[in-house]
């Protein structure tokens, strides 16, 4: 390490880390500061696109990117490895692998499934969590339509697919099923009505705070389209292969049970000594840990408070790709003895995807429906490829299948 | 039914069953002869290309042919059921749902695997049957992959590959493996070693009887694309996970075992009375089951002998195809008092597929090798095609796949 170089460790290759580290080789010159980032695979993904790895919907490949395909591994160091903790006082980053100290941190190491103790959830549901677990999912759900018609003990409740959580991932999981069940059914010669897609929500109805007439358009495509919803229905355990749901414990049963229903921050957040707040870290205006001169905090590890509101902004892929820009304007900003800038989230909008050819949400305050919806998700999409990679990515990696 | 019209059933829509259908129809005008296909499913399959559905290098659906998209089913009646019984005396064949009673029959049911009663074979095992059984030998695959880096029971000898039996189909199926093993270790992110593909075969060699020099070509070959051979292994336990090899009972461990060692006629034979040799009805060289006037049995329910070399005739599809055509011949002379014709078999060579891009073989008692071979091999699978559908079905499920 050069002693008069400030070195910059960012922890996790998700969008706020990969971002950040895009914006510090375009803020930092070589001689100014070293740049590394640690990240468990070699590869970053697009978390907002798991859903759809997921249903089988899209090749797992599509969604993910190498690493050193979009971040020049001759201007930042690259460790492909697990964090294990963080050591404030001594500045060091342990490793599974190395130690690895730092002058200045970002961590971004993205969320993982919460099951709010749920009773066998984390033991027997799937996650929609990362390349890993989704395309696992998916595997596992051709996997009963292969077997349906060679196996004696595989019955018809094998083929059900229990989606636990009816929020944005939920819905979107459910309507790309809606597009690829009536695919595997024809491909193994199974009749359509025997495998069922059920959501459930314990909320009286499915997206809670979403647009009213938003979230009906969404309930009836996704029926037309042979999802069942099942509202108001808290789930008291998970077994093998069912729910257990209500006061009168109505079973459900399904041969893949997948949660959606809720994601904490990264568990070095606790193991590092943060305060922890509903599993993530509260972080100030200017996107740094309460008390901490050099660590930054952003992404699905971090609330950050829309002071106007009172509460925090919503924890989106938009909103940890504006992290980014803030947390390297404000790297900068403190490597130069600047005043740090305060984050404002520039709401452009959220759209659900309910399939192929069927989407919902608000832009720019505006409802979209249907078609034009799904065609805004995939500008969305787009944008945000072209932004990590440029056209070249965008040929490789873009969203371009046809409507 | 019209008395004076006789009917002709057929049992089964394999190679024999749909040629000899397609030949009758050509043959018989409308007014001369009722003809009725049985078959289980409503779809006609490429039995010799079973084991690249089972190694996942082509779709299923590519390998299936919706029967009525080649029989004219206002000329044909088509019966999807399955035949439990041949009642000879009554002239009746009792199927699952219903009972049917014909003139002439023709027997041609295929095969099913023969596991030579070795222990847990039956139980444990996967066979390259038919196109369900194959498509869930693939989806178990990629289902092992698929686990790997999620589940933490998964170890590496759950990536194995294990095929029992180096005759025909299993050497064509490892040849197939070692193109997409590689694939899917890339899709999984598994380092290729960690897969093994091995195959075990009892005789001292592989391809027992197979033209040595074209045997060490396809061992040379498929070893250098990474899959292991264990010749004179004789299998003596298959376990849940593992072969029992040998004297010493060496235990082979793999997440999928699939056993190809040997097959036998439709279990209907000896359910309806017919005499078996191993496994199959000797037939008279007019095809017909021995002792009966009305009655013929074809493609691999017959053994049909080779007179000059005092042995039967090789169980092919290229010979099932032949078959039809006497049978066919011979049912038309059967209805107009004509003498009937002896089988004779035109051996128009072997060609074993070894992957994509390889193949060897004999083909007008030329020994063929690499891509000559593999093109040859895409002819003589075109060529049924085309005798099947016409270019039409060629267009749809012919082998256009480039080298």
């Amino acid at each position: 390490m050069n002693a008069n170089k400030p070195r910059i460790v960012v922890l996790g290759a998700g969008y706020a880390g990969m971002m950040t580290t895009k914006r510090l080789t375009q803020k930092f010159g070589a001689e100014e500061a070293e740049i590394v980032l640690v990240n468990k695979h070699n590869y970053h993904y697009q978390t907002t696109w798991l859903h759809e790895v997921a249903a089988g919907t899209i090749n797992p490949n599509q969604a993910r990117v190498m690493i050193k395909d979009v971040i020049n591994p001759n201007r930042v160091r690259l460790i492909y490895d697990s964090v294990v903790k963080v050591n404030k006082e001594e500045k060091q980053v342990v490793l599974e692998n190395s130690e690895l100290s730092y002058d200045y941190l970002v961590i971004s190491l993205g969320f993982e499934t919460n099951t709010f103790g749920i009773k066998g959830m984390e033991e027997n549901a799937f996650f929609i969590q990362d390349i890993d677990s989704c395309r696992y999912i998916y595997e596992h759900i051709e996997y009963q339509f292969a077997k349906y018609n060679n196996d004696p003990e595989a019955d018809e409740d094998s083929l059900n697919i229990l989606v636990g959580g009816g929020g944005f991932t939920g819905v979107e999981f459910v309507g790309e099923l809606a597009e690829k069940i009536p695919e595997l059914c024809k491909k193994y010669d199974v009749e359509r009505s025997k495998a069922r897609i059920i959501n459930v929500e314990a909320a009286p109805s499915i997206m809670p705070g979403f647009d009213k007439e938003l979230v009906a358009y969404a309930k009836s495509s996704l029926q037309s389209r042979g999802v069942e919803f099942r509202e108001g229905a808290a789930i008291k355990e998970c077994t093998e292969d069912a729910f257990i749901v209500g006061d009168d414990n109505e079973e459900i049963k399904a041969g893949t049970i997948v949660w959606t229903g809720g994601v904490k921050g990264s568990p070095v957040l606790a193991e590092s000594g943060f305060e922890i707040t509903k599993g993530k870290v509260t972080v100030d205006g200017d996107l740094r840990a309460p008390g901490e001169e050099d660590i930054f905090i952003i992404g699905d590890c971090a609330w950050v408070m829309n002071e106007a509101e009172g509460r925090p902004f919503p924890p989106t892929a938009q909103a940890a790709i504006q992290h980014a820009d803030t947390c390297a304007n404000n790297l900068y900003a403190l490597l130069n003895n600047q005043p740090l800038e305060k984050f404002v989230f520039d709401d452009k909008g959220t759209v659900a995807s309910l399939g192929i050819t069927d989407a919902m949400g608000t832009v720019f305050d505006r409802k979209l429906y249907g078609k034009t919806a799904a065609a805004m998700k995939k500008v969305v999409d787009n944008r945000y490829v072209f932004m990590l990679g440029g056209p070249k990515l965008f040929l490789k990696k873009g969203k371009i299948r046809p409507f």
